[in-house]
């Protein structure tokens, strides 16, 4: 009998291609030594409520106001409430066409895609077109959205940035179109050189592939690095040049943890350059909810922008999110209260201030506890985390680890990754799901869980790396120094 | 210069080739003519609330419990919100890992999955596999992915009524498939042949197209008919025999108006079939929080069941779902508090009982008004709206309309609903943008002005049809009889 349209032999080959490790084979060995009674420390995903991180009070009361319209003119509203609350959920409210249940335009409430371009304006100094925003769920959906809608088939390249996370390499591969990697350059601190992006271009190229377009991930992730405005600036020339549309992930930009390398938009940066460059060069820039000090993922709220994207292409894209009716209400909401924030003398600002400032400074202090904690392992280096929510140590295997890994049938990184989940409980992201060089081998570990059970988590990582390292060491020699 | 990468010209083909009517040309008029001051009735999409409807008040207190965690311990809470409310936000809380800021399981909240499960097997009387459920953000997300996983490329066909909800036609395009039409019968009452569809695939396979899957929407959307048990068994037998997985877009399974032809699931006439087609019709059922009477469109929740799908298949859907992380959380619970109502007893039963029968009585009214309202114009035949939420009557056009049309450089139908938006402000789809046959016209509206405001709209829709009718016949015959 021949295979049925849903028996695995006759899915979309698509499909089956795509990987995407964060919720991978460690993830699910996870889940089951969790159900089995074991504690798993969850750090594969950058999920800060699901590791304790509070939310912030004011955004939540403003949303529940607007799930609860009904209690807004309940005589006791204000027992529970702060007025400012109160009145942010009319302000809300009064721009949806129907309250939370109601469809939005496919693009997002119009008056809260006027709110972020206000916001990007401040931020950067150039003003932004509201009609160029639209809202998501979440910022991986308009990652995936722009992805599909300039792949045309394996012809086609998108440059991504190794290590990458690997939203890229899953959709590209489910859109048929092919990955063109460049690597970071760990030693320079995950740096980017345009020769090297010049050169996997040509390598591309050769192969027959057209090159369409360049993911940046600023602050970078896995790999933590904030890019330079100079860095910033030989991208954007060379997208030009190439003839790339650039694609920035900038949904780390509230989180940074060092001064001397602040965030700095692509966009910012393009609208600093002259033209032809400042005109011309297509340019679509990502931001969440999810991240921050707001770490609101499982509310699903993002917004991408497009700068000098023709108007008969923004409509395409109007279009097909318009197949998808409407991106959650709820998350819009908090997109708007995002970017919009507090302002000193309002009842809940310092509150807000206090909760935000109190999230972030923890981060700053958990980021050097991890990398300390990491280069103080046998056979682990580690950059600093200058911003995103992520560490990224190399780990030096030796090579009878790397024999012991083979006779296991697993990945090097994924075999010591997955003897530390079984050791300790910590479930990480071995290095392979998000590419590295040739024999180096990664792990990626979110920089979540309590600051106050950080350090008892660090022992306990450097107790089984370095029981794992005597174990395998021969005192002869590292797979890699 | 070459096209840029975003340029319209370069853009992915199966994106260009995608149609969504329902927020299409006429759409985008009724917001322009809003913008300029005009009064507009928008029945375009299935948006209750938009129109409105209240939401149901004891799942908005949950949700909005839910989102503020911190209101649960203070000791004015019950001065807003029921003891049930709290009881039940505190259980949905327990169910998440970490409140509605984490991302769940890419395939939602296990717990929310067995409530949907318990939920089907209370409604069919066969038990169903939480492992097999997978909630999404909308039935529209999930739909989506599921035409994503079987379609291939262009050889690839899903059968799809005509007419349809353009849901449907635009993923087909978007994933590079190709749509086989079968067509209701609008004189059976959009019933459906079975020779019919056999004459469909055969004429599909004589063209070289592999068709795959069928979809069917039960209750019918845009046409509103109930499928007899007779006719889902029917058309289970000939999936079997055609090897073809079934897709049952069951979303407006609550919205039924009328005794004789109450909702049947495809599941549960499936499963009162015997082995072998029992054990092995590939079958993927979806529903949706944003239908019935709750209308929480703009929450985005839904799931499908999956029935006879094979493990590996289901761990690729798995795989693909963990892409974007997770659905949003705040509407998983929307889904558990629709499938786990109220019973007889709790504090806010009667309350919720009362507006959720509300709702449902008033469409019923709102159906018959409508029907009758059609079909008492010139021209204008109107089959009854048994279920779902929309009015679809054939419009008989005067050739010299047609010709008319033509002139503007119209499809008839859009020629007729630009001219009864700009005449009443009612913003309707036409027909085309669903399917019909050759030379007849329809629109569909949905049933959902307020009741209050029908007589009104109905009195509208008929000045305005029949000056148009007298404006255009020329009293010698119509397109059609």
């Amino acid at each position: 009998m021949s295979p049925k349209a849903l028996d695995y032999e006759s899915l979309n080959e698509n499909v089956k291609k795509v990987q995407y490790a964060v919720r991978g084979e460690l993830y699910l060995r996870a889940s089951e030594l969790q159900k089995e009674g074991k504690k798993i420390i969850f750090t594969n995903v950058g999920n800060p409520h699901a590791l304790g991180q509070k939310p912030l009070t004011f955004p939540r009361q403003v949303v529940a106001l607007c799930q609860a319209p009904f209690l807004l003119y309940d005589p006791n509203v204000g027992l529970l409430f702060p007025a400012d609350a109160i009145a942010k959920a009319k302000h809300y409210l009064s721009l949806t066409s129907g309250g939370l249940g109601a469809y939005s335009d496919s693009r997002g409430i119009p008056g809260i895609r006027k709110e972020v371009a206000e916001f990007i304006e401040r931020r950067d100094g150039y003003p932004s077109d509201p009609e160029l925003i639209f809202l998501t769920d979440g910022a991986s959906k308009g990652v995936m959205q722009i992805l599909n809608t300039i792949i045309r088939g394996e012809g086609d390249g998108v440059l991504v940035p190794v290590p990458q996370y690997p939203l890229y390499s899953a959709a590209i591969s489910l859109f048929g179109g092919s990955l063109v990697p460049y690597y970071l350059e760990e030693t320079a601190n995950w740096g980017l050189d345009i020769n090297d992006l010049r050169q996997s271009v040509a390598a591309a190229r050769s192969k027959g592939i057209t090159v369409r377009a360049m993911v940046i991930i600023n602050p970078g992730n896995p790999t933590g690095q904030c890019l330079s405005e100079a860095n910033l600036r030989e991208i954007l020339k060379f997208c030009y040049q190439e003839d790339l549309v650039l694609l920035g992930d900038e949904v780390y930009q509230q989180n940074i943890y060092q001064d001397e390398r602040p965030f700095i938009s692509a966009r910012k940066v393009l609208m600093e350059m002259g033209p032809p460059i400042r005109k011309e060069l297509q340019l679509v820039s990502f931001h969440s909810v999810s991240k921050g000090y707001w770490g609101e993922c499982g509310q699903r709220g993002g917004y991408f922008e497009m700068t000098n994207i023709p108007p008969k292409t923004v409509d395409e894209i109007y279009k097909v999110a318009s197949v998808s009716l409407s991106p959650n209400v709820p998350a819009q909401i908090f997109m708007g209260l995002m970017v919009n924030p507090l302002k000193p003398g309002d009842i809940s600002y310092e509150q807000f201030v206090r909760e935000s400032k109190g999230i972030i400074e923890s981060l700053r202090r958990r980021a050097w506890m991890m990398t300390d904690g990491f280069n103080s392992c046998r056979n682990v280096v580690c950059n600093f985390t200058e911003g995103a929510m992520y560490s990224f140590p190399q780990i030096r295997l030796p090579r009878r680890a790397i024999e012991a890994a083979k006779r296991a049938g697993k990945v090097p990184d994924v075999f010591y990754c997955l003897k530390l989940l079984e050791a300790t409980g910590i479930s990480t992201v071995p290095g392979s799901g998000f590419g590295q060089r040739e024999g180096v081998f990664h792990l990626r570990t979110t920089i979540l869980p309590a600051e106050e059970e950080m350090p008892a988590i660090m022992d306990s990582y450097k107790k089984f790396n370095d029981e794992f390292m005597e174990q395998y060491e021969d005192h002869r020699g590292y797979s890699r120094m």
